[in-house]
């Protein structure tokens, strides 16, 4: 009936998350209200670390991709669970450090790492970085000299697997912003080039071949190209790569429609491959790592708006705007992202009218969907959108001045505040 | 030469924005950064303003329509000449207010406004509300009777004209989330029903037809589609409505094939049309409310980076990456808007390739355009990005926990901090 599995309807007929009545959170803390639900959380974690436990002898690692929700909140959590975290920047390394995740197993990824955030990483002890190209090499190891230190590193390459996904976020293939191809034997050449750095310490590759990926096999794929990649590597430098990070992409289920494999299922089929070429290769099986993002969050979180103008185009369409959009959810205006919504207070009634869902910005493109099937949606109701924990308050904006909203956790049939609801002070605090 | 006429190239070959070096300003503020020129703001603000003067006997009145960007500095500006300004939020109204922006020249719109912002509106006796749909409308009359005032406001109706643009950027057909639709009678029995509160003075008509129009045309038949109203209006109730604002939407010119209209032209041809329609029908010429945005304020600007990662790419393209992108111009991943970059450190040498500009985001379709004709551009020089004054800051975001850029304004030879660049201890304020 739902789309996530935590998403009920109580006796009043109301939607709930985790057991909470959602009316009674957006009374409680305002909408429009981001909502995350911990339990569902920590068992996405621990599905994904059971799966490298059962299907690759526990020799691995999960980190969580944090710019798919990042705040210091969710690094303790993923600390408790004991789990990596992939950052991407500088601030949300300083994020996760603030919040006591260790350093250690911190990833430090990006196609364009500042120096300001290299020496960062170094002198925080950063444990991987994924270096992208040969300008950030050069700085690396000039700061780690500085630093006195010996940094290790992954490289990213392109394995060249389109994963059959929205445009914008294919990263696979060799037309991509990240990383050195390898058929071209670009990244090879960089293997090569890294031996001779004094401080730096190649561990491994990494790779990620695209977004919402809702199949095991580009990623299976992956995996046997990238074992290749380290036997190329073994061949034709002696030097054996000990980590494989296969990175991310782990599709979940948005819509109806979206069918996405077990977590299980893709590493199983993932550490088979790895198995037989590693055994074919005679190969030692690397240590490996998976970035799960949207897959641990999206599902945990929706967002509570409330419903202001309904507007009825006679054979055209139906608007019901609400009191947020593109500032806390830019999904649909940048990719067509759809999703499904529920009147949270008539959750139990028929869903009888086709409608579209307006933000309030002063923009055409504002919109949440189009052609959403919604129970009938009247001034003052609240409007659950689902699945939205991921990429929606990470990417949320200030577009005219609107004010970003606060996050809530449920757990246990409590709510806390994680990340507290903007202010007018805070829109204006750096203007002079 | 350049896309705007602010910029040049100095003796060093260096980009100059208003006379001073571009490269400098880098030097010494750090990248990214926007930079704004004054005196050009000023020049649009007062070419908006002379064409009223001229072609319309000075009675009316210019709003800058300030999501394209607001912070205190840009009203305080606005005010020193004399402008309105057009708000859509109730942070844009406080940040107005509190630069010291005269209340009874900020006009009020949006598609779904607030309880809460109607209230703030009606409170600080904000000049006019431009009312979108019934729902506010009774909202207005409930706040306005409780605080015993009496509020002027424009209704929002849409003309059904098309302005051939970019589909998310059309506002003014039939199907749009704003405004009450001319030709199925709706806006019409709206002005009925106006009369009836008692606590709201129906003073006018707003209408927008869209944005980044390069041509005249569409804004005549607005004007001649609204002035067709106020006659149906007059004809059908007895009210005279006295004021026709007439929105935005003037297009600018971004690159070279953008060719727009002169301002002069624009408000020459529309007060023409009045005239001939106000003639025809036996009207009082209304007061003009016109709302330039981008116009005012796009070309004024630039966006100053660092190049880092150049990514070439046999046979596919080349990259050339900047210290930032989508989340401080979020235009090119939004609707594929192009733009004129220029190496500001080699202005003056030939555009010798052909390259794509990516931003540092972990996102592959995090780009600020493909295609580009540039200068050989290497890691650390200055990339200058032109006419990003508008719809840049304003919509940027803290996506991977990037800090958004300051801001700098420059006039006279001189530069100075309008927003403060935000910092580590920024982006995790509102973290518990």
């Amino acid at each position: 009936m739902f789309i996530s599995k935590n998403l009920n309807v109580n006796e009043k007929g109301n939607l709930t998350i985790a057991g909470i009545d959602t009316v009674d959170l957006a009374k409680k803390y305002g909408t429009p209200l981001y909502v995350l639900d911990e339990d569902l959380i920590r068992e996405n974690c621990q599905k994904f670390k059971k799966s490298i436990d059962s299907y690759y002898g526990k020799n691995g690692l999960v980190c969580y991709a944090s710019k798919a929700f990042s705040c210091k909140e969710i690094y303790r959590i993923m600390k408790d669970e004991q789990m990596g975290v992939d950052t991407v920047s500088i601030g949300e390394m300083y994020t996760a450090i603030l919040a006591g995740f260790p350093s250690e197993k911190i990833y430090l990824h990006g196609n364009n790492k500042t120096k300001e955030e290299l020496r960062f990483a170094v002198e925080n002890k950063i444990g991987r970085i994924v270096v992208d190209n040969l300008n950030e090499l050069e700085m690396i190891d000039s700061i780690a000299k500085e630093a006195n230190s010996k940094v290790d590193i992954l490289i990213r390459v392109k394995p060249g697997i389109d994963a059959h996904t929205h445009d914008f976020i294919k990263t696979g293939q060799i037309d991509s912003k990240f990383g050195f191809a390898i058929e071209t034997g670009e990244a090879l050449s960089v293997v090569k080039l890294v031996s001779k750095f004094d401080n730096i310490n190649l561990i491994g590759a990494h790779c990620h071949i695209g977004s919402q990926i809702l199949d095991v096999d580009p990623f299976v794929l992956a995996a046997d190209v990238m074992i290749g990649f380290i036997s190329d590597v073994k061949d034709e430098t002696g030097i054996e790569m000990l980590e494989l990070n296969l990175g991310g992409g782990f599709g979940i289920k948005y819509i109806d429609k979206d069918d996405p494999v077990d977590y299980e299922e893709y590493m199983k089929a993932v550490a088979s491959m790895i198995q037989k070429k590693c055994d074919q290769y005679n190969l030692k099986k690397p240590f490996i790592v998976i970035e799960p993002g949207r897959s641990l969050i999206a599902p945990a979180g929706i967002t509570l708006y409330t419903v202001g103008a309904r507007k009825e185009i006679p054979n055209v369409r139906t608007y019901i705007s609400i009191d947020g959009g593109m500032t806390d959810n830019p999904r649909y205006a940048l990719y067509k992202s759809e999703y499904d919504a529920i009147v949270a207070n008539k959750a139990n009634e028929e869903r009888s009218e086709i409608v579209t869902i307006a933000g309030k910005c002063c923009e055409s493109g504002d919109l949440i969907g189009e052609n959403m099937s919604l129970q009938h949606a009247e001034s003052g109701d609240i409007l659950a959108v689902c699945a939205t924990g991921a990429y929606n308050y990470s990417m949320s904006s200030n577009y005219n001045r609107n004010l970003k909203p606060a996050v809530i956790m449920v757990k246990g049939g409590k709510s806390r505040v994680i990340v507290n609801r903007e202010t007018l002070e805070d829109v204006v605090r750096n203007d002079i």
